[in-house]
């Protein structure tokens, strides 16, 4: 059953009354362009004890976001309660990441007070609304000083995966390799300039496109020690170029969000007993790997999610990776990624933002969009 | 320059005077079955300071030992020094492992006196031949107690390699389950046999062929819990069946030495945090795998080579290893591989051993052979 089939009377107040507070939701799996509808509801009441109401910033728009509200994500949404009719119509409010600021705090919560900034660490909670009462175990207080709304609402997925991928498998040391494809991602962009900061130095794969010098200057910009398209990797002479450019050291992790052909061809550049590490498939193809390479070079392939990661790790442990990411971002070593802010204004009607919405994720869908998204969803008047 | 090139009174001696010793060689790279000769050799010389000579009583014929003539084997033989003419006429002895009886020790060597059983475990030295000085830090004392000669002289490449992978990789505990393909192997074998010393339950796949409820009961007998042709992969009910015999436990080791699409198949059956260990690619296909195993089930493949295990691990460890496998034979829990003995005898002349031994060769590359086959080269008269 889609909310759009619902008679807005019975569920939500979609009329001249203002209500206070809006949302992304929807209530069965299907294309985002169809399912997706901007609903109002009324001011949160007083939050209970050891939860609290946030007023939410900003929330991007993460690929995974898509594949959640399509069905076809591992993670499932958690309904939201109080905008669902019955345990028969559940409602899920879309988003997964996002920036909130304290508004009110209930008994208990300690640690937080009214205007803070916090990011949702429990995964798939719903953060395209404008405001949202949450438990304190499921927040992250971040520092305000230092950082823009974009960074703090895109700090729980993006560079997260990039500092853990770059941290968790192999050991490098300052003035070692990484290899990496879709070097122009969010995550890409986010291991460029951790990797520089650190020390690391990068090889970085990109698509062929127009406009490619002027990517490859600005993600040398951010760091990069050489960015390459797929084409090059083709070339028979590219893997002598590499040797001159690491003086023959050996590459010891490699970051893939591509697999495929191309993702073969960046795997044998790969030094002896290297990680690989996968995090997407853009080309929606296998990663197929010549059995040799894990017999007699040693290598390691694993996966990474930082879902997992969140739910394996302590409060203490993910505190401090925080704390690791903002000192980056406050110290301009790890910046905005480049991004585009979509307002649903207060005097916007549902049916407005509803097409809006639906537009974008359509547009989105259709692949290389280019930006991160964020959704500014403002209180209703 | 081809052995069989050379005129054989400039080299070694084919006349009938007797020389007390024989070995199978070759001095270029290529296909066994045209560049191995058999040629004789005078007695050893006393042994220098820290070497022993040993008399090899067998010594397997490994699909590896094939690769490494052929020159298609990263791990490089050794020259053998006293058959070599001059550092441009350098003479390879076939073979990597084998079963030695101490004769003669030199000065300097301690544990160790005529008549013990050693294994070689510095690699790629050349083992058929019927004697050999040899460092003694490159053997390793095997007890005679309870083990015949064909588990000796095959105790330092199979049954470790499925030890290893066996231990090294996921924790298994009594109870657990594990999936190998190639069930068949030597390795496979030794696999189905460990796993059921310690307890796991495995799921065994072969290739379907005539004999194969035989093949199934034979699998069986050494103590497999299930066995499965690749064909029963294909077929959309056999993940509910597995999960049946599982009780629904993941399932956390996968041992893999074909590769190809059989091999994606299997990896599917695998549980969350499972591990898929590479050791052999009998399709000659590379490991083909869907990137969310990695991501979402969080799957880490690895390769196992014993080779670069001895490299990595000092002689308690190696000594350790051997002590547990020498156990598990002596326990019957470890039995001898399914095998064939070519004997090169005392009164055989170079030619007939040689033709005898290309034609070994000629018919084990055309793969299937489904025996181990061992060289017993005697002393010659």
């Amino acid at each position: 059953m889609r909310l759009q089939n619902i008679t807005p009377s019975n569920t939500f107040s979609t009329s001249s009354v203002p209500s206070g507070n809006r949302a992304i939701v929807y209530n069965s799996n299907g294309d985002p362009a169809r399912v997706l509808s901007a609903v109002s509801f009324p001011e949160l009441s007083s939050p209970p004890p050891d939860t609290l109401n946030i007023r939410l910033l900003l929330a991007p728009i993460n690929p995974a976001d898509i594949n959640v509200i399509e069905g076809i994500y591992p993670a499932k949404p958690h309904p939201d309660v109080s905008l669902s009719q019955s345990k028969d119509l559940l409602v899920f409010v879309g988003g997964n990441e996002g920036l909130g600021e304290v508004m009110e705090i209930g008994d208990g919560v300690a640690g937080l007070q009214k205007g803070d900034w916090v990011v949702l660490t429990k995964a798939q909670t719903g953060t395209w609304s404008s405001a949202k009462n949450v438990a304190s175990s499921d927040v992250l207080k971040v520092p305000r000083q230092g950082l823009s709304e974009v960074q703090a609402a895109t700090i729980t997925v993006n560079p997260p995966t990039a500092y853990n991928m770059l941290h968790d498998f192999a050991q490098l040391a300052e003035g070692d390799w990484m290899i990496q494809n879709g070097a122009n991602s969010a995550v890409g962009q986010a291991v460029i300039q951790i990797a520089a900061a650190k020390g690391y130095k990068t090889i970085n794969f990109i698509r062929d496109r127009e406009d490619v010098e002027s990517l490859k200057s600005h993600l040398e910009l951010l760091g990069a020690t050489h960015v390459v398209t797929y084409d090059e990797l083709f070339d028979k002479s590219f893997r002598a170029k590499v040797k001159t450019w690491t003086g023959g050291k050996d590459i010891r992790l490699g970051l893939n969000c591509v697999s495929g052909k191309t993702t073969t061809l960046m795997a044998r550049l790969l030094g002896d007993s290297a990680h690989l590490v996968s995090y997407g498939a853009m080309s929606k193809e296998p990663l197929s790997l010549p059995t040799s390479l894990f017999i007699f070079k040693n290598l390691t392939c694993h996966g990474f999610w930082q879902t997992r990661w969140y739910s394996e790790k302590s409060l203490e442990e993910r505190q401090e990776l925080f704390d690791t990411l903002t000192a980056l971002m406050r110290d301009g070593k790890l910046r905005d990624p480049g991004h585009e802010i979509l307002t649903i204004g207060r005097m916007e009607s549902d049916d407005s933002a509803s097409e809006r919405i639906r537009e974008l994720v359509a547009q989105l869908g259709r692949g290389m969009y280019g930006k991160k998204v964020l959704l500014r969803i403002e209180e209703t008047a």
